[in-house]
C-alpha cells in the first residue's frame, strides 16, 4: 500500500486530517518494532524512551507524537511520517489495516458434539472436538475454536471468540463480542467449604458467572461463580493471563486486571480500575472507580475512588515510594539509633 | 418447598431440633445472597457486617446465627427464620436441597478414546473426546468430564469427579470422592534440572502424585510428580485456582490453599494448614498443623504448629502488623533521627 | 542390574573413572528417594541436610559426594557407593538408567483433526482428537500427545514433544527438542490494548512468539506474542509451570523461571539468569546475564549482570537481608525514638 493511501484510511478512521509528511510518497508492506524495523515497513513511536530511535531505525514511515523536532527528524533522514495525540492508538489501527487475525471458516466440524436441545445461531463456527451441552444457546457469528467444551445451561453472545481448550461452565452468561482465551475456565465452581469440626463441608455453588459486552479473559484465567447470586465482569473490562477472579465478585466497565492478579470471594470493583501484576484483593474489599494498584499490592481493605495504592498491606503509592526509600536505609537507622541512645546514656 | 419441611429436612441432617420462628407457614422456592434475595428465596446472616440487612432483605426466609435481638427483629418484618451456632453451613445444606449439580448420564461417548487395556469401573461417565491410556484405573461411579486426557498407570477411585479438559499424568493415584477442576494438571512432571557447565541437564521425573481421598483441586492447578517417590496431597484437604504445587511436597490433611499459592520442591505441610492467596513456600520447608499463612506471605523457613505467619519473609503476624504499622511513618522516622542527631552534636 | 554395571554406565556417561566401594556386588533394581529406599534401590545425599540419612537409609547403593568420612560410613553399613563431585547430576543419569518416560506410539490417531496444507515429518505421533490447523509444519519425531490444538503457520521442530491439552497459536516456531507441558499456551494474543476516552480499544497482535531449541515450558504457563515482531526464549531455557510471559520479552539461553514468574511486556533478559517462584518484572525492565530474583521480588528497573536482588521494590539480596531483619524491630525502634525524643527535650 502506498503511504498516501494509507494516510487516507487512518484519517477516515479518525474522522479528522492528520498531519503527515510531504516526502515522497512510498510503498508500505507492513508493520513493525521500531528497533527491528526494515525497509517497506512502518512503525511507531511514543514516549522519550523511544524517541532515540527516530534516528537509527530503518522504517521506511513513522507514526509520530505532535513533536515538531521528531518530525523535522524523520523528514532529514527520508522517514514519511504521520503525527497524532496517541501515535499507539493510530498504531493499532495500522496494525488493523494490515493484518487480519486468523479466522475459521464458518461451519460446524462434524467431529463437535453438540446436544440435540442447544441452540446455534447463524454463521457459527464451531471446531473440531468441540462439546455443546444441553441447553446451551450460542449467538450468531459466534467462534469456537477446537476443543472448547461448555456446560449445560450457557449462552454465548453475538461475536464472541471462544479460543482453544477453554471451558465454559454452567449457567454463564457470556456478553457479545467477548473473547475468552486459550484454557481459561469461565464459571467454574468457587471455592466455598464451610470450616467444621469434622473437616472442610462443600458448599454447593449453584450461582452464575456473568461477563457483560467486550470483555476479554486471557489464557488459563478462572472466573468461578458463587453459591448463590453472580459473579460479574462489566463491560469492556480487559483481564490478562493466569488471573484467578473469585466466586460472588463485582467487577465494574472498562477495568484492565493484568497477568497474575488474584481476587478472593466478593470483592467490589468499580469502574476503570487498574491492577497491576500480581495484585491480590482480600475477600469482601471494595476498590473505587478509577482507582490503580500497582504491582504486587495486596489490599486488605476499601481504597477509595481515584486512590493509586502500593505494597503489602497497600498503601498509598506516594507514601510507599518514600517508605521503601528509608527501608534500603534501616540497618543503618538501627545503627544510628543505637548510637544516640549511647551517647545520650552517657550525658 | 414449604418452610416447615426445610426446617424439618435440616433438623434431620443435624440430628437435632433447630431453633425456628413461629410464624405462618410459607412456600420457599430457592436460596439467594442476603442482598438481593427476592420474595420466595431463603438467605443466611453471618456475622456483624451483614446483621445490617435483616432489616432491609426482601428474602422471606433467613438462616440466623443464636442471637435473640436478629430473631426478634426478623419475626417483626415477618421473614421466617431458623437458628442455629454456624448459619453458614445450615446455608450449605439448604442450597444441597434446593439445588443439584450438572452430572451427565452414566454412559461412555463413543468418541472417547479408551485402550483396551483400561480398566474401567461400573456407573461410569466419560465424556466427549476423554483419552483414557493404557492400563489406567476407572473406579466406580467416577464422572469425566469431556476433553480430560488420563495418561497410563494412573489410578481414580470411586465417585471422583474429573472437570474439562484436566490431565492426569503417568502414575497419578487419586483417591475416592475427589474433584479435579478444569484445566488442572496433576501428577505433570516436576521441575527438575540439574546446573552443570553446559548448561541444565533434564532429570526424568519417574515418580508420581497421590491424592488422597476427598481431595479437591481448583481450574488450572498443577501438582508435579517428583524424580523419585511421591507427591502426596493429604484427605480432604482443598486446594483453590491457579495453585503450584512442587515435586515431592507432602500436604497433610484438612488443608486449604487459596489460589495463586505456589508451593516449591520438597515441602513438608502438616495437616488443617490454611495457605491464604499468593502465599509461597521455599523448597523443603516445613510447617506444623494448624498453621496459618495470610495472604501473599513467603515463607523461607519452618513454620510452628499453630502459628499465624505474614509477610516476606514471613513473621509472625501479630509483630508483621505493629512493624507494618510503623512502615508506613518511615520517612518521618527518618527526619526525627536526623533532627534528634543535628541536636545531640549540638549539645 | 549389577551394581558393578551401574557403575560401568555411568562411567561410561561420564568419560571418567568415579571412585565407587569395593564392596561385593548386588542387584539394584531402581531408585528411591534417600529417606524412603528400601533393599535393591539406590539413591543419593547431596549437601549437610541430608547427609544425616546415610546413618539411617535402607538404600543398598548411595550416591556420595566427594567425603570420605561418608563413603567410610556407607562401606561400614554395608551400602555400595559411587563418589562424584556432582551427586545430584549423577542420580539424574541413575534416573534415566532405570526409568524411560511414557511415549506413545509413532502413529497418527484417526481421530485427529490435521489440515490437507499442514506438513508432517516422519516418525511422529499424533495423538487422539489434536488439531492441526493449515500450514503448520511438524518436523521428524515429534511427539503430540492428545487435544492439542496447533493453529494455523505454527512450526514445531524436531523431537519437540507436546503435552496433552496444550495450545499452539498462530505462527508460534517452536524449535527442536522443546517440551511444552500440559495445557500452556504458546503464541497467544499479547494483552494489547490502548486507553482512549471511550475505553480500551484492542491492538491485534500480528506478531509471533519463537523458542529456541530445548527450551521447556510448564503446564498451564502462557507465552504470549505481540503486537509487531517477537516474543523470544533463548535456546535452554527452562520455565515451570503457571509462569506468564508477556507480548515481546525477549529471554536469554540457559535462563530457568519458577512457577508463578510473570513477566510483563517488552522485558528483556540475559543469559543464565534465575528466577525464583512468584518474581514479578515490570514493563521494559532488562536483567543481565547471570542475575538472580529471589522468591517473590518485584522488579521495576534495570538489573546488572549478576546480580542477586530481593524485596519489593527488588534491592541488593544482602541490603534487603539486612533491612529485613531491622523491620521486625520497627516497632521497638519507633518507641525508642520517641523515648529519645522525650529525653532530649526535657535536656
Amino acid at each position: 500500500m502506498q503511504f498516501s493511501d494509507l494516510v487516507e484510511k487512518l484519517n477516515l478512521a479518525n474522522s479528522h486530517s492528520l498531519k503527515a509528511s510531504s516526502a515522497a510518497d512510498r510503498e508500505i508492506t507492513g508493520t513493525a518494532p521500531v528497533d527491528e524495523a526494515t525497509e517497506g515497513t512502518i512503525s511507531y513511536i511514543e514516549g522519550a524512551k523511544f524517541a532515540a530511535h527516530a534516528a537509527t531505525t530503518n522504517a521506511s514511515a513513522l507514526i509520530l507524537p505532535l513533536d515538531e523536532g521528531l518530525q523535522a527528524q524523520c523528514s532529514d533522514r527520508n522517514i514519511a511520517w504521520i503525527a497524532a495525540a496517541d501515535p499507539r492508538l493510530l498504531f493499532a489501527q495500522t496494525i488493523g489495516i494490515f493484518y487480519q487475525p486468523f479466522r475459521p471458516a464458518s461451519e460446524i466440524h462434524p467431529s463437535a458434539t453438540i446436544h440435540p436441545e442447544a441452540e446455534i445461531g447463524e454463521n457459527v463456527s464451531i471446531g473440531p472436538h468441540t462439546v455443546i451441552q444441553a441447553k446451551v444457546k450460542i449467538g450468531n457469528n459466534v467462534c469456537i475454536h477446537p476443543n472448547v467444551v461448555i456446560y449445560p445451561d450457557a449462552v454465548i453472545g453475538e461475536n464472541t471468540v471462544l479460543h482453544a481448550n477453554c471451558v465454559i461452565h454452567e449457567r454463564a452468561r457470556i456478553g457479545a463480542n467477548c473473547v475468552i482465551h486459550s484454557g481459561a475456565a469461565i464459571g467454574s465452581e468457587g471455592f466455598g467449604f464451610v470450616p467444621t469440626a469434622s473437616g472442610w463441608v462443600k458448599m454447593e455453588q449453584s450461582g452464575c458467572t456473568v461477563l457483560e459486552e467486550g470483555v476479554e479473559v486471557g489464557c488459563n484465567s478462572t472466573i468461578d461463580r458463587p453459591a448463590v447470586g453472580e459473579t460479574r465482569i462489566g463491560q469492556n473490562t480487559k483481564i490478562d493471563n493466569l488471573v484467578h477472579v473469585g466466586h460472588g465478585c463485582q467487577i465494574g466497565k472498562n477495568c484492565a486486571f493484568a497477568a497474575h492478579v488474584g481476587l478472593a470471594g466478593g470483592v467490589i470493583i468499580g469502574n476503570n480500575v487498574i491492577l497491576a501484576g500480581q495484585v491480590g484483593i482480600a475477600n469482601q474489599a471494595k476498590i473505587g472507580d478509577g482507582a490503580i494498584a500497582t504491582a504486587k499490592a495486596g489490599i486488605h481493605s476499601d481504597v477509595p475512588a481515584g486512590a493509586i495504592v502500593t505494597g503489602v498491606p497497600a498503601i498509598p503509592h506516594k507514601l510507599f515510594l518514600k517508605a521503601a526509600a528509608v527501608y534500603n536505609r534501616l540497618p543503618e537507622m538501627y545503627q544510628s539509633l543505637r548510637q544516640i541512645q549511647r551517647r545520650i546514656d552517657r550525658l
